[in-house]
């Protein structure tokens, strides 16, 4: 009941038409382990600089986060984003990337991570999801999330390392551009046929959908009335989705255990868009998040219908 | 348990990536008319040309669709269409459109089609709508249809249309673009707030919501392995649904029975478009129709959870 979380943590300075924050808490790892921390104890592996401080820590910890693999770089800076939506909130426009410390991150595990059994390759280069995941045995569960970067500049070490992994999620232009293929049923076989037995595909406001060996589950978009800011959106899926999982390995991942982590997933996706950044899911209550999983089950619920009705026609 | 559909019957010509087809039977009022026929009697207000012949005619009559009140127009062509769709038949392209004798259309309804109590204002312009609606009463059970072309040239008179209807059925972009509101839960909203009281959004292969007073109820796209031609997925949905609901008007049309006819309505749109114009729809069986009725159910289903769990984290 761990999740090791590998990714960047950052400063994110964002518009959208509701509004703009200035450097403020963000990043991959930052958003899937706060959603995770809702559901099984969290290790975040990361590489910060000196503008990273306390105020910065605390939000991890107030989440119960262990931040012992968060490799602080005396003398230089955090990863910066600078980034604006239009009013669709539909794409991201990047004004200004400052890799910064990012730019010669080399993730180092500690004993303590490399024990856990859960393990969340968040949106790094592939060649070091790859040697992340090496580190650990052939039997922990290993999820891996990429983007349209790397699939553009290193489409053959992605692939090698999505061969090693249990599950990859990627959202529909990525899994798309992935596999050259337009219908997202036959990439999404494409993606499996490589090594991962599961592939979820976000879509963004329009839900998620889940590719196994047990046929295809999906859901729709939570019908927000209020969003402010979709940035680390897919990340908080992925944290929800896979700490609901690390909650239940040692059980069995039945399919119906995958369809609740979807619907969390789901759920942790649709509080973190309704504020800048972090700060909806920082304050959140699990009273919340059980209501709204409840609130996904109602809103897709369709019962049983009478068969003969229809075919006594 | 009988359904008026008023609409476009065409000829269309369309080319996709995966084949092309000449002057094949297509239209608003043929869509919808065909996929209502599998849970309801249909019959259909419309005007063809000389060019519509025998052979289009036993496509309805096939159906055991009424056509006694398609006039037909001797000396004069009938509406014709010819499009084309990109890679990821996303959006139509229109190459051609010649209006024939769509262009004075005044649909004539004869005593039993004025009799009916369920009527299907299929995409024509608003003003012929509502004279339509006009001859129906009160309590009778009208559903409207629009596109974007009317958005921006009638917007009056499809407002004033659409606040005498009970169900309005738009498509996202349509619904945004006429409410001037990008959420589409406030757009819903300003939709109901205008007087049909429920208002559901199509959203092609991403599936569709309903909203209503009962709140939103959702379904994700069927997940096609193949799909040939989206021309006419949003009429085969209206079809399915307003088909299932006509059947089902002397029951009381409680949230569960709106659930099943969007189900059907999605079921419709997703054979509808694995084959080019109504070929798919025309050689339906009502088991294939149950079968995928059952598998939207189990693609959905998402079980209880223990709330206790997470609560006692």
């Amino acid at each position: 009941m761990n999740l090791v979380v590998v990714g960047s943590v950052a400063f994110d300075s964002i518009e959208t038409p509701f509004g703009a924050r200035e450097r403020i808490l963000g990043g991959s790892a930052t958003h899937a382990a706060l959603a995770a921390s809702f559901f099984t104890d969290v290790r975040v592996v990361a590489v910060v600089g000196e503008d990273f401080g306390k105020e910065q820590f605390a939000v991890f910890e107030g989440r119960g986060i262990n931040t012992e693999d968060v490799e602080r770089v005396a003398g230089a800076r955090t990863f910066f984003w600078r980034g604006t939506y239009d009013f669709d909130l539909s794409m991201a426009h990047t004004l200004d990337t400052q890799l910064n410390v990012f730019a010669d991150f080399r993730p180092k595990l500690s004993s303590p991570s490399l024990a856990c059994t859960n393990l969340f390759l968040g949106n790094i280069a592939p060649e070091l999801q790859f040697e992340v995941r090496r580190q650990y045995a052939e039997s922990d569960y290993i999820a891996l999330d990429s983007m349209n970067f790397w699939i553009e500049s290193s489409k053959d070490a992605l692939i090698r390392a999505l061969e090693t992994v249990d599950v990859v999620l990627l959202n529909d232009a990525e899994v798309r551009l992935l596999t050259g293929e337009p219908n997202l049923v036959r990439a999404a076989r494409k993606v499996r046929d490589w090594g991962a037995s599961k592939v979820v595909v976000k879509r963004g406001e329009y839900g998620a959908a889940l590719y196994s060996e047990a046929g295809v589950f999906a859901l729709p978009g939570y019908p927000l009335e209020t969003v402010i800011d979709p940035t680390g959106a897919g990340d908080s899926f992925a944290g929800g989705f896979l700490g609901y999982l690390a909650a239940h390995t040692e059980q069995a991942l039945t399919d119906e255990v995958y369809r609740r982590a979807m619907a969390y997933g789901s759920v942790m996706a649709s509080f973190n868009v309704e504020e800048f950044g972090c700060e909806r899911v920082q304050r959140l209550k699990l009273s919340e998040i059980s209501e709204r999983f409840d609130d996904f089950r109602k809103m897709t619920l369709l019962d049983e219908y009478p068969l003969e009705w229809l075919l006594a026609r």
